[in-house]
């Protein structure tokens, strides 16, 4: 008989969460008992896992010592505050809110740095990163070797998901309303989302920066181990419901090799090249897919040393679920 | 009595078209008899002027010894066929489609390089640049002095309307489709392009590269009369009706002086500087108004020779019609 791993996903009735339980039946991962956690808005509810409707219930009344494995992907702040509870109880977790240190709960992209994965004991502690950081790591990991990096550019267009279950609905609503010429009532977003581009998703510093900008920049470099490459960030917001898209400029100290950087992508785990002329894009490509799309692989228009890339990715298989599943799978030998 | 100015406008049933004839009338332009011209499809039909119907005839069988100014307001095509006899004609002539080479017909936004105008003589042939090289113009211009650039970077959302009206009823029919659960059937575009961002707008050449990408680096070098300034450009498609969107990274030879940046950007023509914490965009903020909004006007996160600025701007206005009659305000003592 296979051994198999008793498990809690808190946040299991949100857009990652429940994504999440799908991947893990959809991969077969060898879970024992499922235990779906939420707030107590939507304890009762179910979620369906392997053709059964799994009870979610509270996460504030749970035994953490029930499981081995849990994964966070509830905001921050319920990171914070489970998160110590559960690891005293003995459980390796994975957070998907960006709410622990590095050096507490390292960001991991197997495609571009699985060996901290070696340095990890049960009952170890990982974050999967941004779903931005996570894009750019898969696509930039392969062509280290080629390229040597100094300064990445990037503009990524960000899925309305990215900001959870309330905007997707807003998006919609927001759409039918001009469709049908009623009057606009924006709630959750605080203008018209619909056919327009916001120039910032989240509430920017003092400084103008957004907390997904600042974490685009440190856990890229991280996961990179080039902790001072320069890296400038804008996220915005696209009316597009599920989907990240990326316009990245590269500058290398040397000429690009467009043919090597080709060959390069081409070979390089969990990345889809699309032919040149062509490109992908989210709604057509990235949804559902498990792989990172890149296209229009170009050089500067005069410039040799430039890199331009175009990359798009599901933000909450690859850029979440997908991306803590595939670390759970590697770190799993550990706890079973 | 006043004097006025006989005036053709080519391709006046088309989107540019048709705001540079409202912007005429708003602007008090003093126009004596006024052509509107198409092809033989929209021969016939009017479009409203100062109150009454001008009709709209055939550009093939126009007399042009009978204007003086000729706005090109259809396609490269029409003004490679049409520019040499206005010219030929004796009418001085500015483009809004890109065809003619700078040393014929220099590009110029009058915020950036209205010095190029001193240098004309009736008849004369002036280009109106594409509408990402007009809104970045208009902001790098009072930059100038502040800032030792060395590169700029750009993503650029373009709207929808920028490529004419049959995309226009396209984003609006597709999004119907959608969500009225009918099956999409892209016709104008090759794809969905409702919920979804195109990675290109228009085909690219060999090397990957568009031609408003090439139009905007070429177009701005000139302008700025940095003929070698280096420029990375991505121009997307985002599913906006209206107005186009900037994502701007400048890195210069020195540290930025945010303040002063702030300073010169409040104090310049033709731009409008959004508060920090807030942020413009194109359907709130820019479209139907005469200038560029900049907002989240910021520094590196920890690179101090680094600015990042976000730009919005009505494509059809100052992107087109509105520079192109300021172009022609600023020579038309000439004229009379
Ligand atoms: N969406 C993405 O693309 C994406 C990608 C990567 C990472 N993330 C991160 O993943 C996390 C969840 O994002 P999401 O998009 O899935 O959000 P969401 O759709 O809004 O779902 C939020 C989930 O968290 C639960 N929750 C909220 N407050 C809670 C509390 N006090 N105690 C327990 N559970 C609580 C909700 O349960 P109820 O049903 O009880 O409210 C729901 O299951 C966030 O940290 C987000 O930054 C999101
Ligand atoms: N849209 C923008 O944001 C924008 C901004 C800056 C510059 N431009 C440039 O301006 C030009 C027009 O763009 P648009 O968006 O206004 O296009 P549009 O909405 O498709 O209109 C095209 C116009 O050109 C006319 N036309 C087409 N073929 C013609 C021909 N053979 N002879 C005479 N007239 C002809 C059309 O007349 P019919 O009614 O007879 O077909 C119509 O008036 C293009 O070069 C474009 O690149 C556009």
């Amino acid at each position: 008989m296979t051994q198999t791993l008793d498990i809690a996903v808190i946040g299991a009735t949100g857009t990652v969460g429940e994504t999440l339980v799908q991947i893990l039946e959809e991969r077969d991962f060898p879970v024992g008992t499922l235990h779906l956690l939420a707030s107590s808005e939507s304890a009762g509810s179910s979620v369906s896992y392997r053709g059964k409707n799994v009870r979610v219930r509270e996460v504030d009344e749970f035994d953490f010592a029930k499981v081995k494995l849990v994964f966070f992907t509830a905001g921050p702040a319920v990171t914070l505050s489970y998160a110590a509870r559960a690891h005293a109880a003995g459980c390796s977790l994975i957070d998907l809110s960006g709410a622990l240190p590095a050096d507490q709960a390292p960001q991991v992209v197997p495609e571009a740095n699985v060996e901290v994965l070696a340095g990890l004991k049960a009952p170890f502690q990982v974050s999967s990163p941004s779903p931005s950081a996570t894009a750019l790591a898969v696509v930039l990991a392969p062509l280290r070797e080629l390229i040597e990096l100094q300064y990445v550019h990037v503009t990524a267009s960000l899925a309305i998901s990215a900001q959870g279950r309330e905007a997707v609905s807003e998006l919609a609503r927001q759409t039918a309303e001009l469709l049908n010429l009623r009057p606009l009532e924006p709630k959750f977003f605080d203008r018209q989302v619909a056919f327009n581009v916001l120039a910032q998703v989240g509430t920017p510093d003092a400084l103008g920066h957004t907390l997904l900008e600042k974490r685009l920049v440190r856990e890229l470099r991280q996961m990179l181990a080039q902790p001072s490459l320069k890296i400038s960030a804008t996220c915005i917001q696209a009316p597009v419901f599920f989907g990240d898209s990326f316009s990245v400029t590269l500058q290398s100290a040397n000429a690009v090799d467009l043919e090597k950087v080709n060959a390069a992508l081409e070979d390089a785990e969990g990345i889809e090249l699309v032919e040149a002329g062509d490109y992908p894009t989210a709604v057509g490509d990235a949804v559902g897919q498990d792989v990172v799309y890149v296209g229009r692989v170009r050089g500067g228009i005069d410039e040799p040393s430039e890199l331009n890339l175009w990359l798009t990715s599901d933000n909450v298989r690859k850029g979440a679920a997908l991306n803590a599943v595939q670390v759970a799978e590697l770190l799993i030998k550990d706890l079973l």
